[in-house]
């Protein structure tokens, strides 16, 4: 989490929504990080977990990542959480929960419908205060 | 929706599972035309929706595509449905229904959760047996 934390100080930064996503493998290694590039590719759908998912899945030549934990500073949104069951994460970490536009805990709640296919293990909350910290910097500054 | 149809069948003659993605603009002009790619690319988050959005966006310049239609051959997974809505489109038209894989009629019901700041108009249905057909006989072929 302290490397996606990284991430979304640097989205921040940059004028993204901060937020950051890693992939890890089994040992724990990174394979791939990233942080939020909406503003940057014009894009909605370049969230830090599209990006992370299909980098790690690129550099394992794989599109499945069964051995792999996807760590995000923010509860998912409902395309990124069906992007981790399609490319078959082990474990999604999140920090901050996200009641307006998380998909996992909030709203779509993907994995609760029972068509999803593939369930990953959730671990929510995690550092949830230094994650919700930079987001709300970033949106006061902007007001 | 026959634009779509003809992405889906190259799809298939990849050895793609057919659906293919179309979006008009206002006038009904073709902004972006894709088939899905997840093989070719390896990669589970290029469904023909998302590449087609994304096309249209870049040709644009524009994240935001509020007077666009995207016509799909199949119904959108969870993963396209919050990424239209992230899009902003207005009308999403789909050709066959998916209670399997399908997240805007079943599964999670992505436009239904009051969570979802954008719920473009939905019309379901459209040639839904020629969609249904080309997917039917690609499974069929790979038994």
């Amino acid at each position: 989490m302290e490397r996606a934390l990284i991430e979304a100080a640097a989205a921040a930064a940059r004028g993204e929504v901060p937020v950051g996503a890693v992939v890890t493998d089994a040992t724990g290694a990174v394979l791939a990080a990233a942080g939020n590039e909406v503003e940057a590719r014009n894009d909605p759908t370049a969230h830090a977990e599209i990006l992370a998912l299909r980098a790690a899945a690129a550099r394992l030549g794989s599109p499945r990542l069964p051995d792999c934990t996807l760590t995000v500073t923010l509860e998912p949104c409902p395309m990124c959480a069906q992007a981790a069951s399609f490319f078959r994460v082990k474990r999604i970490v999140f920090g901050a929960y996200d009641p307006k536009g998380g998909g996992v805990e909030h709203g779509a709640r993907i994995f609760a419908a029972p068509s999803c296919h593939h369930v990953p293990e959730i671990v929510g909350g995690v550092r949830e205060t230094d994650s919700a910290t930079l987001l709300r910097a970033f949106f006061s500054a902007r007001r």
